[in-house]
């Protein structure tokens, strides 16, 4: 595949500044990238790379004054504009034929959109629903009664128990497991007595979700994750979890049963939040957080227990500081034990 | 299906208040409950939805003094009555029937008891031996020789290295892996070598495992899961790790190699244990704490490295006022110094 | 199988002291230890076992002054030498016949090398290669293009994306995902836009991965994990992670994007590095720590976010105190008051 930088300008909502004619055959980061490629530039950051780069041209911020060798186009969001590029020289995902792998076990109940893949030793129990041009490779287990929305991609291995729902252009990597039991015991006489979890989980449109994540049924109602919402690695959601619209989690949060999260929530990585909290819309969580009491919308919070982040900042800067004043305050204790004797 | 109030009342032990003829078909949150289902008070923090509540019935502690519309069963723990409420409708676990998956895979010196179902691609290794009346689901692996007793339910996808042994009516979730090796390497040379993990796991009767958990199998010896102990999501057990009775482990818990835990033992999500230390029985860790030393019988610790719980909150207290008090040492130093002047 | 004393000390570079003729049929604990079986001393924390152990000899430290009964071998390592010969007596791995296992899914463009064992269920897409002496048990999946060097052994249910390479010699436990997606995604007009991941995944030799680790392929280039580094459980690494030589990264242990470490570091269990920092040959990071900064060479740090050791140490002590302190500033203002007003 090749295209014009006049073509890949116009086709990513860019401005052209140079030669336009240039032929453009794959996208690199700055330091990797050979003639025929064009790169990106970020972050100021990398601006060292940028003169050494040999890529044919740079994606550069509308704002950014620089004097390039290189043609560039300039994008409001060059990151953004990045990924447009990519897109046009590479699928965001795997392209895999039509049709159920002969080693499949698709019960006769089960009803099948047009244009579905279903790989090798996939499992997909009575009464399922898979809609049209879903791809769910090898492996997979798809539990009775469970709905699946169209252009959903399923890499291998990934556990859907039964009666779950999931959304259109949803895609989930390998060794998820969604709607497991919520983690419901109530003890009695000596003894943990589980509570069957009735209720579902409910994923909503273009969601995806990171490998080996879990994501708990609920007791009774639904686990809910909102439309648009992205999930790294091993992300842990307990029974009854809602988080909201275009949020993110990031690898090996971990979140308490009940808990809900408003929209554009970012939960940094290992961050964990008690149950049956709430976080509001756009609240941002420090990496390792935990959170034990619910945040207001717009805050960020980090640290343990998570505090306001900039306080949190202020205590941490003190702290590493607090033998300084321990040896002051023991300083002090001398002057006025002084300045009593003196007295 | 349905019951009767009556009837209800009579099977989980409760007092009967009202009407002991309303039928029930089912059971749900009080938010969520219609005409004819039951449900259940928890917690007082749910008492402003009992007055809104469709609910036909609801479950209370047995000492609330309300004045409901309702007809109620009183109960000492509404939580546990709730649940076994919820299992005269639901069963604790999906219902398979009976047989071998004709591509399962199972070895023929495998011993099977009796009712014993297998799913579609699930491997028995040899020697392997499977007690009556347990659920094996798709895509299993069952080590050579690995023992499992009776009524045990695995779901898809379980994993369960050579040799280990299960004990009966555990229930595990897709994705644990069970007996994987130890993390032992010995330095020399400038290399790190590993160590054989010759050990076993041992199982007891009644646990849960919940999905994607790591239990890796002991270098020497066991790695052991006491008896009615529950383990949420992603948890990890290091090599030679022992956990007693009726613990709870919630999710994201990590255990280093060869720590001891009592019986009744509660770690909170995220929780962290270093290797070679012994918690005693009814230790509660808070989540994210990070214990670093033996805990004695009965303690409730918390924070990074854990501390005594109340210890804990007040240096917490404490540190939410550090930078007030950085100012008052300073302020204190120019008093001080000012009456240094001054005399 | 069975060795004398003598051989066993010779076949592991011991020197032996008592009586070599002793025949040794197998490895065990000190306590759990029966006759006939060798153990060792690894610290001098179960010097208290050593004169109650049943073992038939003792592999003790060169420099240990002991008057035993028992026969033993000194060695500088005596750990190391006790791993040796835990492999006299068993196989690292276990052992499985070569071929391919007829309900596998193996394409045809596949390259597979010599001795080559593929279990059930297995799916290998076109183009993969796989080196000699490989064993690929059940329920693998190697994408398209994936390369796999020599003696590479996968446990169950191991899943590797299209593209990756890995060495030789590598031991990948159950329920590791590889090559899935980084987490990138730009954001624009209020929605996460995905970034194609296009790079890979680069192994390389005598690398051991712990059950359901996740390893992210890279947006660009590589991800990459130095040679002999080991890799516990659960353990999440993002794209572009780079991982130095001979690296030990415990349980839980996440690492952000683009981060990189040297060789020789340590990552104890639970510890987050952010992404895009660096970290030098040799260091170490505690449990739980949260390292939010590049740490250079040869340091140890700990603790939220992560300080150097001893300064860490430093302020957890302050902090055991701070309840105290803070007693101490009031009686100071007291004192300071009373001063005042006695001036």
């Amino acid at each position: 595949m090749s295209y014009t930088l006049a073509e890949i300008a116009d086709k990513i909502g860019g401005r052209l500044k140079g030669d336009g004619k240039v032929q453009i055959q794959g996208v690199a980061g700055l330091e990797e990238a050979q003639p025929g490629e064009i790169s990106f530039l970020a972050s100021s950051k990398y601006h060292q790379f940028l003169s050494s780069t040999k890529a044919s041209a740079v994606i550069l911020p509308e704002n950014e004054e620089l004097d390039l060798q290189l043609p560039v186009i300039l994008h409001t969001n060059p990151y953004f504009a990045f990924a447009c590029a990519v897109k046009l020289f590479h699928p965001e995902k795997p392209d895999y034929p039509v049709g159920i792998h002969p080693t499949a076990t698709v019960e006769k109940s089960v009803r099948l959109g047009k244009n579905v893949c279903v790989g090798p030793y996939t499992v997909i129990e009575g009464k399922a629903e898979i809609g049209d041009d879903c791809t769910i490779l090898a492996g997979c287990f798809i539990g009775e009664s469970t709905k699946i929305g169209k252009e959903v991609f399923l890499y291998p291995k990934v556990t859907v128990y039964r009666n779950c729902r999931i959304g259109s252009r949803v895609i989930i990597h390998s060794g998820v497991v969604i709607g497991s039991d919520g983690f419901g015991f109530a003890f009695e006489k000596g003894k943990h007595h589980k509570i069957p979890q009735i209720g579902t989980v409910i994923i909503e449109d273009e969601v995806e979700i990171g490998a080996n994540c879990t994501i708990d049924r609920a007791a009774l109602g639904a686990t809910k994750i909102g439309r648009g919402t992205k999930l790294d690695n091993l992300v842990h959601l307990g029974h009854s979890v809602e988080v909201g619209e275009n949020s993110i989690l990031v690898a090996q949060v971990g979140i308490g049963g009940s808990t809900k999260l408003g929209k554009y929530v970012t939960l940094a990585g290992q961050a964990g939040l008690v149950g049956h909290i709430t976080l509001g819309d756009c609240v941002t969580v420090g990496a390792q957080g935990g959170v034990t009491k619910s945040i207001p919308t717009g805050t960020t919070v980090s640290g343990y227990p998570a505090r306001e982040h900039k306080k949190a900042k202020k205590i941490e800067a003190h702290l590493s500081h607090l033998p300084e004043y321990v040896r002051r305050i023991k300083e002090l204790e001398k002057e006025v034990r002084r300045l009593k004797e003196n007295h």
